[in-house]
This record gives C-alpha cells, structure tokens and sequence, in this order.
C-alpha cells in the first residue's frame, strides 16, 4: 500500500462509530505522525441518514455496497454487532479487496477462523483488536508481545457489566436488581441484559481468546457457563468474611499438555489476588505464558473511545503495512473438558431451622464432600429465611451437583442452593 | 526477507543470551507456527569459549565481526548491556545491513533516537522491546497498540531490584540492608547496587519512554531522581499507618501541553492503588492515553527468560516482515520541568526531645506549609532518638528543600530530614 492517504469505510456509526470519527480527527496529528499516513473516514454505512450525530462531513449511505465498492475506501470499519449482516458484508469486503477491521466479538467467535483464512488467501488484513477488551491490547500482545511465549492459561475479567453490578453490590450493598438498573442509567448494560449477565458475552471473547492462546477452535456455545443473575447481596458479604470477593471470571488452562479447560463463572476470588481490584466497568486479563510466567493487562473494556481506540491500533497497523495476516493457526478442535475438583462456595437458603445444618453437612460429608470454613446466619422466628455459607475442599463438579440438587427438593431447603467456584 | 530460514547472530550469551537459545529452541514449533519461519541461532560474541554454559550447537566467537558480518546472521541481538562496545557494534550491524534488537537499556536511553534514525536509513529494524520492562509488551503497546492516543502521563514500577528491597522493608521489616543483601543473594541486585538504588536505572526507562509516550528527547541525565537508600524501615511503617506504601516510581506526566514533569523518587501510594499491590521483583506500568484513558501492565520485569521473550517478540516481527521502522519521532528536546506543588511525606529524627515538635511546626508553618496528618514516637530517656512524621499538603518543592535544609543543620535534630512526593 503505498498510497499516502488511506480511506476508512465505516459499516455503522453508533457511539463507536463516532468515537472513531472523533478520535482521528482529533489526533489526526500524532497518528499521521506515527504511521507516515493521512487517515481519514469516507463514508458510513447507517439505518437512517437524517439522525442527529456528532460528526459530520462524511458521506452516508444505507447502501453497504457504496461503502465496500468506493474505490477511495482502503479499509472497511465493521461495527454492527451481530451476525447478520456483519459476516456477510465482512466477506464481501474482503473479496473485493479491502482490509477489514472489526471490533465484532461475535463475528470473530463464531467466523474468526474461516475470516482470517479468507484475508490471508486474498491478501488482506483482518484486525479485530477491539473485539475483546476494546482499547487494552490484548490480542495484539498475544500475538506480538508474548509470541515466543507457550500460554498456559489466562484467568479475565473481560465483561464491564457483571463486573460493574458485582462490584456496586460488593461495595455499596446494592441488591441485584438495583445494581443492574444503576447499570443501566449509567448506559453499562443494556436494556435486555441478558446477553452480559448471562455470560454468553464473556463465552465469546473466551472462544476468541482460546483460539489465539491455544490455537484450538472452540465454540461459544461449548463453554459451560453460569451467569451473575442468582448471586445475592448476602454471598458477596459472605465471600468477603471468607477473604473473597465474587468476580465474573473467563477461565482458560490447558490440561495435561493438550485438554482445554474453559469455563465462565461467577467465582470467589481472594481479596488479595490482582484481579479482586479491578472494580466497576474496568476489564483486567492475567495470563501465563511460559516465558514471561504471569503478565496482567488492566483498563476499560468498553466505550466508544478505549474501542475507537483499538480499532484504530488496526487502522494504523494496515496503514502503516506493518500490519500482519493475523491468520490464527487452529490445530485443535476442542471440546472443553470437565475442570479438575474445585473448591466451592455453597449457600443453601433455609426456612424451617431445627436440624437443617447438620442434614445438610451430613449429606455432603456421605459424597465425601469435606468442609473447609462455614458459617450460619439463623434469624429467630420461622418467618426470615436462614442462611448457610460453606467453603469445600475441591470436589468433583459431578458430584457437588448431584447433592446439591436433592438438596434442592428439601421442604425446609427454600432455594436451589448456589454453588460458585473459588480461585485455586 | 523472503528467506524461510532466520539467522540470529548474539552479542553476548550471558543469562538472556542463553535464555534467549532456550526459549528459541523450546518453543520452536509455535514462534515456526506464528512467524512461519525458523529462527535459529546461528552464533554468538563471548568472552570466554571455554566457560561452562547451558547451551551449545552454536558457534562461538571472541570476534564481533565474526557475528555481524556473517552472510547466515539476519538479525544481531545485542545483549552486552552498557554503551562500549555496545553502541559501535549496533551501529556497525546496521551499517553491514543487519537488522538489531537489543535489550540495552542505556544504548536506548542516550542514543535511541540516532539508531533508529540509521535504522531508518538504511531501512533495518531495530526493536527494543526488552529494554524496558523485560517481556512485558510495553514499547510495542505504547507504539502500536495505544498509536491512536495522545499519551497524557505514566507512573511505574520499573525496578525490580527496588521494588524488591522496598516490599521486603514493608512486608518483613527488614532493614534497607538486610533486604538489599537478601536482594543480592536471590540475584535481584547487583553486587554493585549503585544504578538501581541510585534512580539511575530508573531514570533510563523513564527516558526511553518519555521519548515514545511523548514524543521528547530527554537525557536520563537531566531527570531528577532520588534513590532509595534513605528509606528506613521505620519510614514504611508510617507510611501505612497513614495509609500509604512506599514505591520507587518513574513519573512522567505532560503539563499544559508540552512541558513534562519528569522525575524518579520514592513515593507514598494510596494502599488501594493499583500499583501499591505489586510486590517483590515485579513491574507495573500505569498509563493514561486520552482515548483509553488508564491502562495497566503488570508482569515480570527483569530474568533471563521475561527477557528472552521481549527480545524474541522483536525478532518474530521481524522475522515475519510485519516488523516496523520504529522510528521515534521527536519533535522536543525537552527540559524537565518543575513538578506542581505535591503533598508530602516528611520523617525527622530528632535526639533532643522537649519542645522540638513545636519548632519544626512553626518552621514550616513559617513557610506556609500547612499539615494534613502527623504523628511522633518519641521514646523516654535521651539515648534512644524520636521521630515525627508528617503529611503535608501540597507544597512547593523549593519551599520545602529550604526550610528542611535549615531544621537539619539544628542540634537537636540527628539526620537529614526525608521528604518522599505523595502519588497525587
């Protein structure tokens, strides 16, 4: 490419669609500076044209095709979201000869593979940066920075949504459904949140990490995840009187030299561990690599400027050609295995006292369930619930589950009782 | 370079040099899956042939010329540390059309700016990832992944031998020398602890960031440092009690725009700062960029394999011809400026009890030097001295050098006043 002006198509132009209008106008100085090329946004593929915006002077189409085809766009910005039509218009870019960026977690997720093969048989780059953790440069270290580097596993927090109801639950006491409404005054999560607490987001960005880190391609929809919805005040005050804190967490170890374990969860991780810190909408990634042993990554990961940000490291990569094929070499298709025995936090809500504790731990102590900590809280009078809070030693995930869902059909037992992780 | 095969010529083949060939050969197959070439040492520049070492199969040399004129070597990484030969070799290398990576520190600090010109020039790569902060992606990040931001400030732990002796004093009790003498057995100081106690070594990273971060050409020379032998053990257990932990900081921060507030000192931390928690020989880099807006990067800063991994990122993007002219643009040679009034930690060792307090408080209330929070152990009976700490807020660093120049000339008053910045 060598051209001195390089044309940007944007396919969207939401909050970060703006963002990246916005960021390179103003940094047009440092960024022409560092990457020896004048950037600028063409035109902008959007639903409705008349839409009051914060930038202007640039052409809008409803039209993909007028983005993809103008001979003055060098690099298609995919921004929709979604699938469809993002994977097909993705394609098509590709084929007629442009760079693609995208800061799309699903599309990668899902056609990250078959994406990045087709960019590197047309000869086109595909940057996705921005599609885990928006402006830290995760990916790019991954690839780059840590690319002599064996990764053994990374443990993340890479969803400002949970971590941001968790922590407002944590901090300020806040009941679930306060912290997901203050959420979402605060434009952290979407009206129908189900897509965050649930952690499918989080299994996306899991799946696109793996498929770097382990070279092995894993569907989102393989990875065993538990969402944030049944956490309740009371378990994050009862984490932290057992030296923890609840952290929404993507976890990825490679087993024995090949297995993968992977899973999303809620999990107890001790106050004085990195990643206890990390509070509100902020994003944090511990990995380990085999050479540079644990390395953590911390910032915003979301928001239109920290992800204008990452998609434009991209921009300035294929602008400057020292972009790369960032082809990911899969040599497994992997299917999550089953995590080694972990310790658990176990909370049974309980109504009917006399008795309960003892049938409870008698029950986990014949599946050889063994208790490390636990602690009760027992209102008097039949009327306010009581509550259990225990901390096993590892157990099988197998059999935790079996005993907790006969205790689940208890009388006295009022709900399923909630079983989360602790970090080893 | 369209060649299949990659030769590495070493310059020194102490402990990086010899992770560097470990790593290599370890992890062949993914840095050959990654970077689609072989990369191998082809030999090395040592001083003595016959010494002991924990690799072979490469050939051996007393002669630089033997390394950076063979036809087989494509990259020279340059491991000798310091400035002579360090500089004329690396210079050479370009010169004969090889590509460099060096780990030096210094060479990077004082004459970072005039290689990668030459590197320009003659249109090799020179990488330098290593030179700061070891394996963590930070010079890549900073030039790449964070390319879209104007870089507003930073502040990092970049010394693992002062972190380490600080966390040992914090969490042990230790005494500077105890914990500089446990530093030196575990390999984290040097037998000559001057350059990292002094600020020296710190001053130096600072340096080669500023020169990204700002685009500014400052010599280590003219940063104001402060070193950490005067912190007593005492010194940190005040600290905590005001809620405070003592860090050996890089501070760089752009005021109004163009001038930089540079400066290398110990400095009290919030307990709950990010930084406060990084323990032992770790580093972490804290910056802020206007569109990512705080971003952390925390890993291993020094040892031979986070080394090695630093160095081999370089010669992967070079190898995989994605690797860039990594030109610094410096467009100020900049002075560093007067720091803003910041609250400090002030410690006074007083030997002569009565009435001492009150003089020392109204020669800096004299001065208009207001107090935040003070406390004072002041034991019964002359032979054993007292101590008054106290916070003040923000003051005048001038101002303040004065009236403590002054109470430590008073009879009564045992050593040199310490006064250590509060991290704002």
């Amino acid at each position: 490419m060598v051209r001195q002006k390089i044309g940007i198509g944007l396919l969207g132009l939401g909050n970060v669609g703006q963002g990246v209008v916005t960021l390179l106008r103003k940094n047009a100085d440092v960024i022409e500076q560092r990457s020896g090329k004048k950037i600028e946004v063409i035109s902008a593929l959007v639903r409705n044209p008349d839409k009051p915006r914060t930038v202007d002077n640039l052409k809008l189409t409803m039209d993909p095709d007028e983005v993809i085809n103008d001979p003055d766009v060098d690099i298609v910005v995919e921004l929709l979201g979604g699938l469809d039509p993002a994977y097909k218009l993705v394609v098509k870019a590709l084929e007629v000869g442009k760079h693609v960026v995208t800061a799309n977690k699903t599309l990668i997720a899902f056609h990250g593979e078959e994406i990045l093969e087709l960019g590197e048989k047309v000869q086109r780059y595909v940057g996705f940066e921005a599609a885990v953790c928006a402006g830290i440069p995760l990916i790019r270290s991954l690839m780059e920075g840590l690319v002599a580097n064996r990764i053994t596993g990374f443990t993340g927090i890479v969803n400002g949504t949970t971590n941001f109801i968790l922590s407002r639950m944590a901090e300020e006491g806040l009941s679930y459904e306060e912290a997901l409404a203050l959420a979402q005054e605060r434009g952290f999560a979407e009206p129908d949140p189900t897509a965050d607490v649930s952690g499918a987001d989080v299994a996306q960005k899991l799946s696109i990490m793996a498929k770097i880190a382990f070279s092995a391609q894993v569907s989102p929809d393989q990875v065993p995840r538990l969402g944030i919805e049944s956490i309740e005040t009371d378990d994050e005050h009862a984490a932290r009187e057992f030296g923890y804190t609840i952290k929404m967490l993507a976890h990825g170890q490679r087993r024995n030299g090949t297995s993968l374990d992977l899973r999303v969860h809620p999990t107890l991780v001790p106050l004085d561990h990195p990643l206890a810190g990390v509070r509100d909408e902020n994003n944090a990634v511990l990995l380990h690599g085999d050479a540079v042993e644990d390395i953590l990554f911390y910032g915003k990961g979301a928001g239109a400027l920290p992800t204008a940000s990452g998609v434009l490291s991209d921009v300035v990569d294929i602008a400057g050609s020292h972009g790369f094929f960032a082809s990911i070499h899969i040599r497994t298709t992997a299917t999550p295995i089953e995590p080694p025995p972990l310790p658990h936090y176990l909370r049974f809500v309980i109504a009917d006292k006399p008795g309960v504790i003892g049938r409870i731990t008698t029950a986990l102590g014949s599946r050889g369930i063994s208790i490390s900590q636990a602690n009760a809280h027992l209102p008097r009078g039949a009327k306010s619930p009581g509550r259990i809070r225990i901390l096993t030693h590892p157990v099988e995930r197998q059999v935790l589950a079996e005993v907790l869902e006969e205790i689940g059909t208890w009388p006295d037992v009022e709900k399923q009782p909630l079983a989360l992780p602790l970090l080893a």
